[in-house]
């Protein structure tokens, strides 16, 4: 019998090439651990609610009298004036409501309303017309690698480590990966000498390279770039001809002063002709992140620089083969970009809410960097931005030689065991690239502040006896 | 100055092929008149709530309090009991609540009552790990046509006429469509000749034939596919080692009581080994048709048969690169799938609220197809289900001289003018396929009830003006 068209063997290639490890072979082992009953802390994904992160009242309330627009004439129904103004506001923009498709490209009222807020933020007008939602921000991601990618000889520079949704799209579309290595010793930053010599390095082989792409504030890494970084980046876009992806999904979450977040674009126009009308910008934003951490609504956007008229009309072409993002996201999105101001019912209790998670966030940052370089073999970079940590483990010889007896990485070997004495569910660093015989692994820094010392101190009590158990075991089989 | 890589010239070339006629020259024309202030009455695309179709109450209740859970404990807000109830329990599947990613499969709370639900159809037990929720049921065809596809030389057999997610998306992946052809004259019933024949002439072209498409009931044409001719057709893809991708998101529309929506998948699994268990079936089905037409919220789902576990686990790792389908459209589909029961307090408001949408549906099928077959020069057949009316408009020689003159297709003429003269935004036969030298429109039956004599009366004045202008011109041009 020949195999049959979904048989594994006759599956597309790419398919079958592409590794996410996000939700890999460690969470697969922690989900069944779960079933048998197991505590699990689940840090192996950027999921704020799912620990117990309490969502913003206020955009709830406006969504949920979107979604019931009945309870707007309910008189016992007691939500605040400003809630119910808003909701309106939203339902004006779609008569046919939320179980309306909307535009492809989102509702054009609400592609204004961020618009607006990217002109405040960054100095310069926006154009909505350059701004798209999407269903998460991943899926522009996707969508704009798909339209890049041509064949396996188009490259896109990626910082290494790096979020897998790149590795994974990039052979999911057939192109090729071409990895620049982060400092890890001057806390993950960029040196542009190390994307340069990898440009070489791929051109050599008859790579093409095509577009870089950045996260800022860094995922897993955590570094936020300076404003000399960004102009360097972009300059070396200008000069060889790269579009820049800017993941900038973090930029509400900034644990420290000295670097606050400057999206890739103010730099752009900051640089002015011709660089600031030549380089192609991608930027995404999304409502998953910051303090919002709405992941479950899938609310994103894309904005496009210097892209010309009849490339967004491609791209929003095949925006319209899926009709159109989920509409509540969008309404999320508008909210976050448009939230009380200081004038309105909700302002107090919003901005309170809000700061409360980011001030966490912050102490928690430091917490679990301090947590971990308290740790045998352990050292860590302290987190700039986004929501993760990223020690490097220091494996002894003896350790990686029983992950090779195992027939597992020496970093999954490691998260495995981590996993089975304490619960606690994380990413091995290969998951995300880094260099050949350095481990790491990804938490998040999203478990509730009051249960961080005791998590901290379970995993120093498993790395430290960890590390015990195969430096002793090293030192006996010497003897 | 070499190209940019955004610039049109250096796109993808398979995201320039694709061509997506719903939303393509008429929408964007039609969206212009409206900036212009025209009155457009938007009939391109099946989108209900749009033309004034209300949600059903009990799933928007359910839903605004799993947004707002604080709501379900404000003892002012009057609620139906079972809704607050409903939503406890979907709350209960979720502790991170609506803002927290769900597995990338989408919640296993749902995807059992979904199963349960597919149990209740077909009366065979339906397996859970084996349906994956997604963003709308386009992503899930596209998600599975990215599976299958390997290069230009795999084929997709889709009918045509087609909605063109499927000319779209086979395009995007760069693979080959293979059309077969429906017939008008019965009905557009499906012919499994002209399917044979189709197979027969694309391997003679070098294509390997990978899968086939079955839109039941069918978009555009409306038609209800026969249990015999459900059984041939899985019969031929037995004995051809196809892939069947059901699109049955029209399975509630049904206006017709001769042939009752049947599953594929339940004909499959009556028909018994070999074939029930060997043939691959995907299924897709989805909240933003039916009764319920939620386009907005973007839930739907696939169901596999046949599938081996190697082949799910590697649809599971690409679904994951975009993390979860979103989780308000999640608990829509559950709802869709576990109504209210006789004995819950919703029940009688919520069958009601169904019923009316179901009967009137059924009531403007009617008016439409026997408006059209009252204009000159236009045949139409009867809308058995789904939610399109698809007419043939005999084109007179002169309309179509006058088409080729304006550089456009001779539908596309015809169907600008009739926006321009009347507002009513249809989409050219021509985006869905059509024989050589035949011409089509396709409407939506959805514009409210009450307006549809007088839509169908200015469609038919429109028409039938048309028909005596184009032929008088040629009447008088042989004088």
């Amino acid at each position: 019998m020949p195999p049959k068209p979904l048989d594994y063997e006759s599956l597309n290639e790419n398919v079958k090439k592409v590794a996410y490890a996000v939700r890999g072979e460690l969470y697969l082992r922690a989900s069944e651990l779960q079933k048998e009953g197991k505590k699990i802390i689940f840090t192996n994904v950027g999921n704020p609610h799912a620990l117990g992160q309490k969502p913003l009242t206020f955009p709830r309330q406006v969504v949920a009298l979107c979604q019931a627009p009945f309870l707007l004439d309910d008189p016992n129904v007691e939500l605040s004036a400003d809630a119910i103004a808003r909701a309106k506001h939203y339902l004006s923009m779609t008569p046919g409501g939320l179980g309306a498709y909307s535009d492809s490209r989102g509702l054009p009222g609400i592609r204004k309303e961020i618009a607006e807020f990217i002109e405040r933020r960054d100095g310069y007008p926006s154009d909505p017309e350059l701004i798209f939602l999407t269903d998460g921000a991943s899926k522009g991601v996707m969508q704009m690698l798909n339209s890049i990618i041509r064949n396996d000889r188009d490259g896109i520079l990626v910082p290494v480590p790096q979020y897998p949704l790149y590795s994974a799209t990039i052979l999911l579309y057939g192109g090729s990966l071409v990895p620049y290595y982060l400092e890890e010793e001057a806390n993950w930053s960029l040196d542009l000498e190390n994307v340069k010599q990898s440009v070489a390095t791929a051109r050599a082989k008859g790579i093409i390279i095509r577009a870089m792409v950045i996260i800022n504030p860094g995922n897993p890494t955590g570094q936020c770039l300076s404003e000399s970084n960004l102009k360097e980046i972009l300059l070396f876009c200008y000069r060889e001809n790269l579009v820049l992806l800017a993941d900038e999904v973090y930029q509400q979450n900034i644990y420290q002063d000295e670097r606050p977040f400057i999206s890739a674009r103010k730099i752009l126009l900051d640089m002015g002709p011709p660089i600031s009308n030549e380089v192609q910008l991608v930027s995404f934003h999304t409502v998953s992140k910051g303090y919002w951490g709405e992941c479950g609504q899938r609310g994103g956007y894309f904005e496009m620089t210097n892209l010309s008229l009849q490339t967004v009309d491609e791209i929003y072409k095949v925006a319209s083969i899926s009709l159109s993002p989920n509409v509540p996201g969008q309404i999320f999105l508008g909210l976050m970009v448009n939230p009380p101001k200081p004038s309105d019912i909700s302002y107090l209790k919003y901005t309170t809410e809000s700061k409360e998670i980011l001030d966490s966030l912050r102490r928690r940052a430091h917490i679990m960097t301090d947590g971990f370089n308290s740790c045998k073999n352990v050292i860590c970079n302290f987190t700039e931005g986004a929501m993760y940590s990223f020690p490097q483990i220091r494996l002894p010889q003896k350790a990686i030689d029983a992950a090779n007896n195992a027939g597992k990485a020496p970093d999954v070997f490691y998260c495995l065991k981590l996993l089975e004495a304490t619960g606690i569910s994380t990413v091995p660093g290969s998951g995300f690239g880094q260099k050949d015989g350095v481990f790491h692994l990804r938490t998040t820094i999203l478990p509730a502040e009051e249960d961080m010392p005791a998590i901290m101190a379970s995993f120093k009590n498993f790395n430290d006896n960890f590390m015990d158990q195969y430096e002793n075991y090293r030192s006996q089989s010497r003897i």
